[in-house]
């Protein structure tokens, strides 16, 4: 019988690890305590299954009171060499949404319960598999939008941020150890910290350096991660839908719209030089004088003030009116990028001048013929990046991968300046301590070293079943 | 360089065996000559893989020169032990959109091209592991709406069906031998087959028997694999959408709405005793007088010509006029089965003659309080099963799985009792030959004993990639 569990329970767990979907295979993934044992009580090879080496494949049936369920190939991991560090087992069932609940069911019925979402990450990082940046990184290539959001998350399941942070630590440690030191001598000798320079100092200007960096790249690691809102705006007939309508069409959209959702815009998820970018279309709900429609255009017109860049098309055939409108435009929004586009190029080439009034944030384009798109998708990103400070990356390869690491830098940053600036004040040791050693948990809480049961159930539980 | 392929080629081929969606795990396939090398100089432990024996797992790191691309675990199979029979892999990668499209893009520059529809199972095919009726006893178990209808295709996976078509081509087989033999002694002595009573006439007649069983049993196939249409009708107020709703309600609806398509009805599909029933509502839509909607109203009631099973709601609140209601519709529908369901019996019994009116087919419920509704269910189930005659099941457990298959068991039964037919007007042994050759013919392409090319493709072409 199924029954209920918890995270941090050892018991037998299963759970579909792919999408119930029309497909060809179905993988169910198991773990837990005696489960191949468990699962050999409805196999038709039990004794083939228990004598299974770890990292071996054993062919056969799931059969539920001897009617066979699915033919499988099991793949059998021995514990500790697992992803979850128990014995565990990858069932490859038929595709389909009948052939993987049929199995599960089985299971369930034959003492397996179902997995919590990212319950079996959450085991791997409990049994000291793999600790929680890598953790995050798991949740991020799964739900990544764009290539290069996958492979930057991809370098942090490799360990980079996890070493780097590991770095730091040491230094503010070192630093700790040598100022508890001195406390401890000023106890008995009384002798105070103002007699001599802050001991590893530089230890702490060096970590405080290092951690920075890391703050500065959680905007490029968002920016390639959650993406970015452009939204196309301009005069009536500039030409926005057939930009928009270009712009989607190139093949490059890779998230279709949410069915059932209405909005009062058009848009798509592109990606663009492995930015994912949510572009919307305002077009056209500005000329309507429909009263319900108006308010529409003023739902819309928020979306502006949400922008991180607002694409406005210029109308190329109509020159001089087109560019003052851009100026007027350009003056409004000083807080968000502006990416001037002068369309109907192929009617109108721009003027001489037409760079002077937004620098290097101006392309010229034929929404008609496509001309310039290269170009536009090469300003669009470099737009984005300038903006998200993408292009001075840590030297370390190191980026910060989530929200939970980047409040827990902030965090760190905070206690080690304070600990600078205390003793820049020549507070005695037994005050610069304490800041030293939050800033130490902090960083420890990235990896887990220090961690607590609901924030790590409140993280594992953003992940996907089967995860 | 990914390069075309066509089927029956022995080259590498690659592709995801389940759904690119948010999930767990991504499961890539590979087959074909050499891909264990092939995959090795993309790998980051190029030698475990190499020398890896069949049926076990290697760890390690999947690379496109040099980059990192998904951390994996490769399940090894050595031809001819593999669902194909030849060399093959599977690649359990990170889950979501973009970690599966990454190994696969590193695959296709390393040598493999994306494999066909069906192509992994078309290999399975010609070497051999598989016959004909359990490569598509695969495609069925892959796209089961029930549980019912994947553990029918469970059993021709494992074989029955093949057996059964097998036996019943060794009887024609015997005879064909016998009579073959009596034409080459005819020929040499000049007796005719007049003679003698036909050879193995007996075996004919059995194996007519159990193809016209066969024949049988492919419409409760249909059934269970491919559903029924159920469509609930009434008079205005009876109650049909409450009954719909109720019936969808139930947790047993299998199939949500595709998006995007718009019907002038309401439907959804259920499961209900095993069978997929695919439920419409074309309530509200008869009282209508706007034009527009009229046109889809008539749309509607065109659908009760495709209904497998009319379920006719009568008021239950109204006694009398809902029974008269009831016989006038039952007399216009005479080829398709009526389901009377008498509503709101919370309000108002069913009087004492109303099942005289519709025999078995009838029931009460109570769509408010959910009274009556399994013996609704069983109801349903029950006209269903018997209009495909699923109360008789062929004892042999063997039942025919596609349209295919149905109409070469058609031709070998045409062909048998052409065989007979034409002993019975007594005519030469060199007439009744050709029809039984014919007929085992027949059989040998339900299995693929006899096959063809273009068959075989087309065949195929309708599996999804990575099958």
């Amino acid at each position: 019988m199924a029954n209920e569990g918890f995270y941090g329970d050892e018991g037998p767990i299963a759970a579909s690890a792919t999408a119930l979907a029309e497909s060809a295979l179905t993988l169910v993934r198991v773990s837990g305590k005696s489960c191949i044992g468990i699962l050999a009580d409805c196999f038709s090879r039990p004794e083939a299954l228990r004598k299974a080496a770890g990292n071996s494949v054993v062919y056969g049936w799931i059969l539920d009171e001897g009617r066979r369920v699915d033919e499988v190939l099991i793949s059998v991991y021995r514990a500790p060499k697992s992803y979850t560090g128990e014995d565990g087992m990858d069932i490859s069932c038929h595709g389909g949404l009948a052939a993987g609940r049929a199995v599960l069911q089985t299971l369930y019925n034959h003492g397996f319960r179902p997995a919590l979402r990212g319950e079996f990450t959450f085991r791997a990082f409990l049994n000291g598999k793999i600790d929680l940046t890598r953790a995050e990184a798991v949740l991020e290539i799964v739900s990544a939008k764009s290539d290069t959001g996958r492979g930057r998350a991809v370098t942090r399941l490799s360990g980079v941020l996890e070493q780097e942070i590991q770095q730091i630590n040491e230094l503010l440690l070192d630093s700790l150890t040598e100022i508890e030191l001195l406390l401890d001598y000023s106890e008995l000798d009384g002798v105070t910290s103002e007699d001599e320079a802050l001991p590893g100092r530089n230890n702490v200007e060096e970590a405080l350096s290092r951690l920075r960096r890391l703050e500065r790249s959680y905007r490029a690691e968002k920016l390639y991660r959650d993406g970015a809102l452009a939204v196309i705006a301009g005069k009536p007939n500039a030409g926005k839908s057939s930009l928009f309508n270009l712009l989607l069409r190139e093949e490059r959209a890779i998230i279709s719209e949410i069915p059932g959702t209405t909005r009062d815009w058009i848009e798509g998820w592109i990606s663009i030089e492995g930015i994912p970018v949510r572009l919307a279309d305002t077009a056209g709900l500005r000329e309507s004088d429909d009263s319900v429609e108006r308010l529409g255009i003023e739902r819309s017109l928020g979306l502006l003030g949400e922008a991180d860049l607002i694409i406005l098309v210029l109308d190329g055939a109509s020159g001089g009116a087109a560019q003052a409108a851009a100026d007027d435009f350009i003056v409004d929004r000083k807080d968000t990028p502006v990416l001037a586009v002068w369309n109907k190029a192929d009617l109108a080439p721009p003027p001489e001048n037409a760079a002077g009034f937004c620098a290097a944030n101006f392309c010229a384009v034929s929404a008609k013929t496509g001309a310039g798109l290269d170009l536009l998708y090469e300003r669009i990103a470099g737009v984005l990046e300038k903006t998200a400070g993408a292009a001075a990356p840590d030297p370390s390869g190191a980026a910060l991968g989530s929200g939970r690491q980047k409040s827990l830098i902030d965090t760190a940053i905070n206690c080690a300046e304070t600990a600078l600036a205390a003793r820049d004040e020549g507070l005695p040791a037994d005050i610069i301590a304490p800041s030293l050693r939050e800033a130490v948990n902090s960083l420890g809480e990235i990896t887990g070293e220090v961690s607590n049961a609901g924030i790590l159930e409140a993280m594992f539980s953003r992940f996907c079943v089967g995860k």
